[in-house]
């Protein structure tokens, strides 16, 4: 408790407070005291800083976000955030869930829970996604139970088996009833009308898949929060921000969900959201409170989000408020970041039970073997990438055999392979793959929504081999092989998701590694790794492949490649 | 959980849904289930009713009130508030905290447990509000402990000690921390700047005691909600909802405190803020906002406070948004009042423990003797009623004894006497006051803020005894003797502040009383009962009286009747 009568710690003079409670500028001195706001105007302090007349703000809260989408451990992507004047997210460890388990919940928070910067948890509530592709883990309620009390797990994570709660399955019920008392996140984004009532009726409180404002409006009234998400792949703000007024306003949050290297170096995280709705016509002030107090107040974070007596002296000085742009992060009174560069330390965790995930027995020729009942030729069903986009087709065609075995006799129709990682005896299941353009070579990564086993494109036996035996040796990553060469390779041997390697190091990897795929002829309008880390995500049309077989997302059921 | 394969149980048609969420107007049929919102549009239902085009809201809530204040008990207090469209308060029971401690709390809590109506405590933090006079119980944060888990305990009332706050005084301190993951509420109306900060900084987070927009927003700013308060006594309304914009308005939220029985008939509750607050140019929706899903989000209660799948089915059918009069309310999906009247049972609960709480022994005419250094004449402190205020002014004159003792030499100088009646000891004692008028009588009560001891004021010592013992043998309530017969009384046993009986009960029996004291001659501008109630309360200036003697209230200290 802020003690009236000791000194400040610290004074700000000079400084234009952000008032997210009346929409005002306050101008007028601050005063912090044990990582607090202790008051506004002149008080005795330790240190005194002068402002110049810069802005002071709440720093912000991401609402939803996956860190293991930026490919670094906690602490790079903490820092990363940092930089920007996010102090708080709201993470679903739903990707490492996915491949540790509990083991993955408790990594994540253990990892970040000395960091200068608060990292709260929903516990990821689809692990599996699917039972048509095999996890790393099975996270029942019971399991999640574990961590349900933890006072950085606010509840349970986006629900994306939408169909399961509308039926009130029973293991999804019972997911929902530990989080009774806490918070649900939802993700339901085509469901409409009763369904949507049904959804809504079992608890599920907000929604960061809309894509239109009629959407948006329909779960507003019902009550949902809107995260507004910009992320690398989706983009919301610029269509959703149109539905936002004074009315509505305190039911908006802003979120990324998911969000690259590339992106956060270049654009930040809700840094971006912020600027890009004041460009889109939102007072800053109120952009800020989407940020800031909106977050704080839905998830219930107590004393945060606005700049209050009692308050957390989380802040961000910036010096334009039509452009917010971090110059200086205070986080719980310290400064932890100057000109878009941390200085205090975010210092690493390493948890060996979740290094080394990849789990598996030696592949050889004969597993990655596509047989076909016929022996010549035979009428194959082909996945078929569709250009900048995540869905695919399928496709049909006759293709020529030898011995009944697919033998590349088609240039652009190449095999897809996912290799199961996680229980050491390797299920393989081998596709065809049309569009994705790579000549003399292989690429495979364990980035591989939602179970995340090894998937790999090849045109060739050898080089898909090569890629595997590599991912295994550095337990977990990107590989390109080439002519039997490995050309390049990204470690990422957290879970086969993250590395503790900088943000700036796998921006420059995963540039590099985009030339050699290019180079090699992966097709434009084909992203090499981000297409193929979706090849296997069983809920995404029309066509994937998992290490249980070819899926029929359409009908959704297995199917056979050969075509009879 | 609401079930979506089984049939409503309630379905409303040709509604005009009052979304608080996106200020609209939703013209559909509105589903009910299990006392909760099932959902929009046509649902197949047990029961249909045909609401013609009426508007149906979230029923109303009233964010602090002293149900004692209605001098009648919580079952017809909430039976009088749900008549009105209001269903759920949170209350503070400070009055009978002070008379019967824990007991009185429990008290509060058991008797509306099983009611169809929601009551919520804030712990009474001031009890004893002061030392200078002597109370019925002494709640210390080891005792308040008891309640702080209980559900329907939502945190710490109103923290009227400021000073003890602002100086983190360790029992002020010690209340703070046991409610520190709940809600602690204000009462803090003189204070500015640095003690302002610090009085928040310690976790105070609503202030109802605001008098203008600046007081108002400077609270605002510094995040403390505003409970917008129309009492009996204390009006707020028609200044403070100037400074209500679009901004701020989430930090709004509507209370009366204390309302009186003739005002509950006439104008209503939260019903009655509403209306006010349209008529001073509020948007119906923004009104019914407040006073719904503003209160809601503000205290924590989930699902609570607007029209949304899974809500509490707490609603209101009226027909005019400019003049919203409930014409049906609704709780948990149940008709429980129609036309201002209730249909269902309010049942009373009787604990012994809080009845029978006049504790006094035989008061004598000697007990109540006004006893003076000097034998003939001297010159008093005399207390001063300032006409339709609750303040009084110190007034000195030179009187005339008997035998060093006062003798009603001055027929408007009358005694004002206060028997402590919690610990059988009875110290009594006797003052002199001025302006109130009665001839030939006395009025007495056991409402006597905060401490609730009798208080009666008298012309002549056979009636002041009188009263007393009227007092005494119906266990607390108030009662007026002209000439040696007791004229009229009000029976209030529940700890000598409420009655079972009903409010209209109340009402007629005060207006009654109200006549009778008129014709012993009590002032106009002089409210008979509510000038005496607080004229035993030290902290109101400028000079009062308690048990323990006449105390300067400017000073802050006790004072002698005697001026030598």
């Amino acid at each position: 408790m802020i003690n009236p009568k000791k000194k400040a710690d610290l004074l700000f003079k000079n400084c234009k407070i952000v008032d997210v409670f009346n929409n005002r500028i306050i101008e007028d001195s601050l005063a912090i005291q044990n990582g607090r706001i202790m008051g506004f105007g002149e008080y005795d302090s330790e240190t005194v800083i002068d402002l110049e007349g810069d802005y002071i703000s709440p720093s912000f809260i991401d609402a939803h976000v996956h860190i293991e989408s930026s490919m670094v451990s906690p602490a790079q992507f903490t820092k990363t955030l940092a930089e920007r004047g996010v102090t708080t997210i709201i993470a679903d460890p739903h990707e490492i869930g996915n491949v540790s388990g509990l083991e993955g919940i408790e990594y994540i928070l253990k990892a970040t829970e000395k960091l200068p910067f608060d990292v709260y948890i929903m516990l990821p509530s689809c692990v599996p996604a699917t039972p048509f592709e095999t996890s790393g883990a099975v996270l029942t309620a019971e399991k999640l139970k574990k961590f349900i009390n933890d006072k950085r797990v606010l509840g349970l994570g986006e629900l994306m088996d939408f169909y399961g709660v509308v039926e009130r399955r029973k293991d999804i019920v019972d997911k929902i009833k530990i989080a009774e008392d806490k918070f649900i996140d939802g993700h339901g984004p085509v469901i409409r009308g009763k369904d949507l009532d049904a959804y809504i009726s079992a608890g599920v409180r907000t929604e960061h898949e809309c894509t239109t404002v009629e959407e948006m409006n329909e779960r507003i009234s019902r009550g949902m929060y809107i995260l507004i998400r910009q992320g690398s792949a989706a983009k919301n703000l610029p269509e959703l921000i149109k539905g936002v007024n004074k009315d509505n306003l305190r039911r908006i949050l802003f979120c990324t969900d998911d969000r690259h290297p590339e992106d956060l170096i270049k654009d930040g995280s809700i840094d971006n959201n912020i600027r890009m709705a004041v460009n889109h016509g939102i007072e800053p002030i109120d952009a800020i409170k989407i940020a800031s107090l909106n977050a704080a107040e839905a998830y219930n974070l107590k004393n945060r989000g606005a700049i209050a007596p009692g308050y957390k002296a989380d802040l961000v000085v910036f010096e334009n408020l039509d452009n917010i742009v971090a110059k200086k992060v205070y986080k719980d009174g310290k400064l932890i970041s100057e000109n878009g560069k941390t200085i205090v330390e975010f210092s690493e965790y390493i948890d060996k039970r979740v290094m080394s995930k990849v789990n598996i027995r030696e592949i050889s020729k004969e597993d990655i073997q596509i047989k076909f009942k016929k022996k010549d030729r035979s009428k194959a069903n082909i996945i078929d990438i569709v250009k900048n986009d995540l869905i695919t087709k399928n496709h049909i065609e006759e293709i020529e055999l030898e011995d009944n075995l697919y033998n590349f006799s088609k240039t652009d129709i190449i095999k897809i392979v996912v290799v199961e990682r996680h229980t050491g005896k390797s299920g393989v299941f081998s596709g065809l793959l049309r569009g994705y353009g790579i000549r003399d070579g292989a690429i495979g990564t364990t980035i591989a929504h939602d179970s995340h086993n090894i998937i790999i494109a090849g045109d060739n036996d050898e080089d898909i081999l090569n890629v595997i035996r590599e991912i295994d040796c550095m337990k977990g990553g990107i590989a390109i092989s080439s002519r039997g060469v490995i050309l390049d390779k990204l470690q990422l041997d957290i879970s086969g998701l993250m590395t503790t390697r900088s943000i700036e190091y796998v921006d420059n990897k995963l540039k590099d590694m985009m030339k050699i795929a290019r180079n090699l002829g992966v097709n434009e309008g084909v992203d090499p790794f981000m297409n193929l880390a979706f090849l296997a995500l069983p809920v995404i049309p029309d066509i994937k492949v998992t290490d249980k077989g070819l899926f029929d997302v359409i009908n959704f059921e297995f199917m056979e490649i050969e075509v009879e």
